[in-house]
């Protein structure tokens, strides 16, 4: 077993390895004074996950019970929110309960957001099933809820008490969805760890997954702990995200985050490329490993549909946008631009 | 013009005065870099303040548009509140721009949360247009929408730019609402400062409001300084709120915070008294100044209809539940119990 420390404005552990979902109830006893639990997680994951959750919970003297949703980017929003703020208020869970999110990144911003706001705060513990959600989503505390108009645009930052990445639950994912997780694990790589970039260049069966999640933990640590509300360096960790976000949005979802975000990563080193940011040689590394993993690198939208969808993302702060561009493989850089330059860097980035 | 000046995770001033509205804009400018500013109120204060409000902002170089919704406690729901977050989608309100809360209590909470969640924050000042919502729900940064399991079980901890207290705006405010605030002010007497009770004996009409607002936010920012995340001392804000929120609940909301409040402050003195924390003419000093003003002192609804709303508020911690009791006036006690004592309480309060 690996532990990340994450010192954030509410310090916790995460907990990387396999068999530790057995452990959660234990875990969740030494930290607070509560003894109903709530588990949160979808359709997918509860059937394979939720009763050793529960199981583990009650051995450790909680009573358990489960919210389960549709799964899919489609039940990240205000509706299913609302319904599972009134299932916490009818099961009167209280300020020193805990809400367990089980399950990957829509589970746990979902389940996040509602741990942020119900009773203006309780305790919740992310179990990521998913290893998107255990290099990205489910360490540094955004939690959201989508809006029509785009991804994340409803959230809070507020952190998780333990976060347990239990390493075995990747032999239940659809390789499909393991390739999703790889796309963030490639961007860390591209934005700040070249060894690590050149352990992946060997392809996803020759990994240790257990120390490489770790790695990419700890790049997101330092940088949350740099940058928690996310006003600086955290932006780092946008690459690839404000093309790969108007990506998803503009495949209505269809798109997975994952192959969103390998396509932006693509996109921007393109343009990073013709704009002299960076080499032909890093930009052609970037397509490689996408390719190696089973990666897009291309999309077919329109570039003023993706401009339009680029312009609603979050990250804009007035008519400017902070663009992540490659410079080398370990090294990026923000680059800010007025947003009547966007549709520029889409024409060189298509 | 009285000041008041808040020390929280975020420092802002409360500003007291005829005319203030006047000088939004102006003070908005000042205070943020954005300049879009999205005036949020209800079809009661709209059509009296917001045209004041919009050409003070555009004076000021804000672009500003409005989002008005039916007033009433009904309309601080999960719905309300995701209408208002994917209008400031659609309006493409950037971190950096304003939300304006322009109206009582319940445009505060319900603009607050959103502000606290759109983007995970963007900057919001109060204006509040009722006695209630400046001595009370505008300080302080809590925010919150009603869940039909109670009042105000979702929300987030989330401060202000700058409150503007606007006294001429009483002037239009009917009789029945201004009594509503009266109900809190007359509990800051109770709770922390025999002097503004005695003063207070004298009747509504003998009363300096700008100075006796700036006495209630003092102390209510007094209290938060202390314990902004309500764990401690700021729980006796609450005097009055347990059993006021159960009466409020129990009539389904049609009767007011305010009238609830006075009630539940007459109950819990009843039930002090009876238990022997406070002495007879405290209680009775208590009825006599609700009596005063024409605030009500007693509910029809019976005590296991109140136990069971009191049971569902946020305030309980486990099977613990705090009271705040009067002991004579201008000092107050919490008391925890156990919730089986709950309905002894009930029964000795009505």
């Amino acid at each position: 077993m690996k532990t990340v420390e994450v010192k954030a404005s509410r310090s916790y552990r995460v907990e990387i390895g396999g068999g530790l979902l057995d452990s959660l109830g234990e875990k969740a006893a030494a930290l607070l004074c509560g003894r109903t639990a709530v588990i949160v997680s979808d359709d997918i994951v509860a059937p394979l996950y939720a009763a050793r959750a529960k199981a583990s919970l009650e051995a450790a003297g909680f009573a358990v019970c489960s919210f389960v949703f549709p799964h899919g980017e489609a039940s990240k929003c205000g509706s299913t929110y609302l319904e599972l703020v009134n299932f916490l208020a009818q099961e009167r869970l209280g300020r020193d309960d805990l809400l367990v999110a089980l399950g990957g990144g829509v589970v746990g911003d979902l389940t996040g957001f509602a741990a942020a706001t119900y009773q203006r705060g309780v305790g919740y513990i992310q179990v990521p099933t998913t290893l998107l959600a255990m290099v990205d989503s489910s360490v540094g505390g955004k939690t959201a809820i989508d809006l029509p108009a785009g991804k994340n645009l409803c959230g809070a930052f507020y952190q998780p008490l333990l976060v347990l990445c239990d390493t075995e639950t990747r032999k239940t994912l659809p390789e499909d969805i393991f390739v999703d997780g790889c796309a963030e694990v490639i961007k860390y790589g591209v934005l700040g760890d070249e060894s690590l970039f050149c352990t992946l260049e060997s392809g996803p069966a020759a990994q240790d997954w257990e120390e490489i999640i770790a790695q990419c933990v700890a790049m997101k640590r330092d940088l949350v702990q740099a940058d928690e509300f996310d006003t600086g360096s955290r932006q780092f960790l946008n690459l690839g995200h404000t093309l790969g976000h108007a990506v998803e949005a503009g495949s209505n979802f269809s798109l997975s985050h994952g192959k969103s975000v390998a396509i932006g990563m693509a996109m921007i080193a393109r343009a990073a490329e013709k704009f002299g940011f960076c080499a032909a040689e890093t930009q052609q590394k970037i397509e490689n490993i996408l390719a190696a993993y089973g990666l897009p690198q291309h999309t077919e939208l329109p570039a003023d549909m993706l401009c339009e969808a680029a312009l609603g993302d979050k990250k804009r702060r007035g008519n400017r946008l902070t663009l992540v561009l490659p410079e080398t493989i370990g090294h990026c850089r923000l680059h800010k631009i007025d947003i009547r330059e966007l549709p520029d860097w889409i024409g060189a980035a298509l």
